[in-house]
């Protein structure tokens, strides 16, 4: 503390942001409604710590050159390299090999917490966020991919997420692997090209990925993408299994048998499906809640069956401003653990994406919820230093009655009080100075309704002669007065 | 995920532990319970990132040699030197200097979350934990102190402690640096080795004190430890100055005005003190609840007025093992944000043990939360893979009436399923095969009442005959019957 001289620069490191009070109270909303969504389901919370030697997560392993690529790298004193986990997947598969004998299995575990990436920082792109994984390991039966999928949804819809809103898409990777199969395709380069042309359905179109599985495609720009090189006959096997979608879930496994053919991939796909699908109807899941979509293709390479993908459609005028993408998504992945042990593990799992949830809550309108999470304290000013024990004892007779409250503790005057009040979204300021002792009162201001008629410019006289929302409360009753206020201001 | 040929150990990094469900279910019921209390104070919360620029970090910036002297710290691409956040006050003295015009102020804010500490981990020595941080920055008024301490008892009653078992301790730095300014002891030396004489009165007691204020003592092993060389009048100041504790807020007031000598600085001290101790008052904390305890030294350096320390008392037959230890502590430090800014800026705040405050409840014997922590789901047995759309129909049922449930997913037997069940601490096991749909019933298992029955062996012959706690309900009514065994379960 002593040499004030060379004074460092305040500023957080680039990509890390520092979160406010209205973000966080809706993002601690979710994951506490989520986890309780999670342990109604009989999920049990784990929590790993934030690093993992490299070695253990896998492809982002650092070299001694690069020691950073990817993720955030650093020797231990003991020469091991450890980084910060990128994502919850990787220490739950490091967790399960290390405690398998001693869990009870299937183990059911849901986590939630900061991952970290080391990225290029850029506008809107942060290096940490928080993930909200549930996954299932040690189970193969296509239940387990079907409660997390019902588990899911019931997570969104805790969340606060409408009925309707939120579509869970799913589809098998086995499916357009048996079709390829079938069809003779066996170059995983090949394998791979159409899985990426699959991907960009909905940006190109049917012509497009058309394009994308023969020959080529060029696009505006004169930019040429070579194709997968697909037969005509393929191509249109492709094309015919992408689009089977749409209608209930039976109708679509149907549409899917008639064009996938009769490779053994295929069928066990299939047959996944079909169990996922009569789970999820006896679990009570509506048809339009949760749809098969041959055309989702998740990204994550470690997929080996099923994969969901959580799209979020907000009522909207347009086709195209209505959708506003994914908010989650998982699959099955049966490889992980084998990575540690040797021994193939089932599981199956989901990610929340937190803050796109959170933002797409906020675009959904919940501003009723919005409200709740600027609001601040009911502030007590403190306008005469010699009654500021009564400040206190009225602050906490507010507290006691379940209200937020707080005495105005800086040096300022009564102006100043009071831009600090609406500053902080107060909803009411309680002022005591000599004329309310004097007469017995309390005087309370509604700031809410101040803030409304300030947006109201038309009648300012009006606003300062009835002085509205400004009302002085018998010293019995001012409890009830302020609590009146709050709640009205809800 | 090719090479399977070399794989890596499972295994987390050396003092980063695994938090499983019964600790981090306690965790996380402190924080949300602290986290209420806090914002009915007014505090808002505040989250930063995981990360800082090693400057900003003060005295822990690590040096090119030695970069991870204390903290996790790397370079980034730009080649700053970032470092994880070793506690959750530095981030705030640099979002507060940073964002300072912006914020309202005094700006009350709470925190909580990982931090990191890089030292040689140990058994029990995590090189990561939990902090949970409260603050109020730009107030110098005591009433600030006053507001934080009740707001941490408050807390620490909503964690769930009982009355009486939580006690602040609350010094004030200035009292002493008075008494000495009034013996004539200047040297910054001296100052401190009457600070750390005064921390071992628990351990060394009075004699041990009066000897490391004076000339030293020599210990049984024979070492010998420097004195600070008072001179005697000063020695018997400073003893009858930290015993001057015990009793009412008022009467130890006045037992310290008696001895702390008329320094400008240790009147001071004394008329915070009398501040903070009316604050209280009004504010209806108890006087045993928040007591003046001259001999409370917070350890670190950067306090400069006010400090607080919550000690837990367990009810217990001896006085030596009645004593917890501290739980927390806090205090006033007027110069962290000065480090940016060049400008002082008044500071005070209270930091939560939670881990120590988990522990500290577990011993304190709230098993009824315990019990809740490790509790399972009701656990359906999955008998008959033609009855798994039923089971999963069932588990829907239990959760929608609000219980937490699963279908068994793995492929053993029923043997092992029942050892899963008792594993996951499962309140009930429902167990649905051809007798029971033949019957319309379904048979419910009290596995609680089992596992109570198993602790007396006594009588093992009549748990076999009358297998008790298993009983058969009609389908229309066996939800009840199996929220009747969780509700008993407790």
């Amino acid at each position: 503390m002593s040499e004030l001289s060379s004074r460092p620069e305040a500023r957080a490191p680039r990509g890390f942001a520092d979160k406010r009070a209205a973000d966080l109270r809706v993002e601690r909303r979710i994951l506490e409604a989520v986890s309780q969504v999670y342990e109604r389901y009989g999920f049990e919370p784990l929590d790993t710590g934030a690093f993992e030697y490299a070695d253990a997560l896998g492809k982002f392993l650092p070299d001694a050159d690069r020691p950073n690529e990817g993720v955030f790298a650093l020797r231990d004193d003991d020469d091991q390299w450890m980084a910060l986990r990128y994502d919850l997947t990787a220490p739950l598969a490091r967790f399960v090999a290390e405690a398998w004998e001693t869990l009870p299995k299937p183990f059911r575990r849901y986590a939630f917490g900061p991952v970290w990436r080391n990225e290029k920082p850029g506008p809107g792109r942060n290096r940490q966020f928080i993930q909200c994984d549930a996954d299932t390991v040690g189970s193969d039966r296509p239940e387990a991919d079907a409660e997390i999928i019902a588990m899911a949804l019931a997570g969104y819809a805790a969340a606060g997420l409408a009925d309707g809103t939120c579509v869970l898409k799913i589809n098998n990777r086995k499916l357009l692997n048996g079709l390829l199969a079938a069809s003779g395709v066996a170059d995983a380069g090949q394998k791979l090209a159409v899985l990426r042309a699959v991907d960009k359905l909905d940006r190109l179109g049917r012509d497009g990925v058309a394009a994308l599985l023969g020959a080529g495609r060029r696009d505006e720009s004169g930019a040429f993408t070579h194709g997968a090189q697909l037969a005509a006959a393929a191509i249109d096997a492709v094309l015919a299994f992408v689009e089977a979608g749409a209608g209930a879930r039976e109708s679509v496994l149907d549409r899917i048998a008639n064009v996938i053919g009769g490779s053994a991939e295929g069928d066990e796909g299939l047959s996944e499906l079909a169990r996922i699908g009569e789970a999820l109807t006896r679990m009570g899941v509506a048809q339009q809640a949760a749809v098969f979509e041959p055309s989702v293709v998740r990204g994550l390479e470690y997929y080996t069956g099923a994969v969901f993908e959580a799209e979020l459609v907000l009522p909207g005028a347009e086709a195209e401003t209505a959708r506003f993408g994914s908010v989650g998504g998982g699959g099955r992945y049966d490889d992980l653990v084998a990575r540690f042990t040797g021994a193939r593990t089932p599981a199956t799992g989901f990610s929340f994406g937190v803050s796109r949830l959170a933002a797409a809550l906020e675009a959904a309108g919940a501003s009723a919820a919005a409200g709740e999470a600027t609001r601040g304290p009911v502030v007590i000013l403190a306008l005469d230093g010699a009654l500021m024990g009564d400040y206190f004892a009225m602050a906490a007779e507010l507290r006691a009655s379940g209200l937020a409250a707080e005495v105005y503790l800086g040096a300022s005057g009564m102006r100043a009080q009071m831009k600090y009040a609406d500053r902080r979204l107060s909803p009411a300021a309680v002022i005591v100075g000599g004329d309310e002792i004097a007469k017995g009162v309390v005087t309370i201001k509604d700031l809410d309704l101040g803030r409304r008629l300030a947006g109201e410019v038309s009648d300012n006289r009006a606003w300062r002669e009835d002085r509205p929302g400004q009302v002085s409360a018998p010293r019995a009753d001012w409890v009830a007065e302020v609590r009146r206020i709050v709640e009205a201001a809800g």
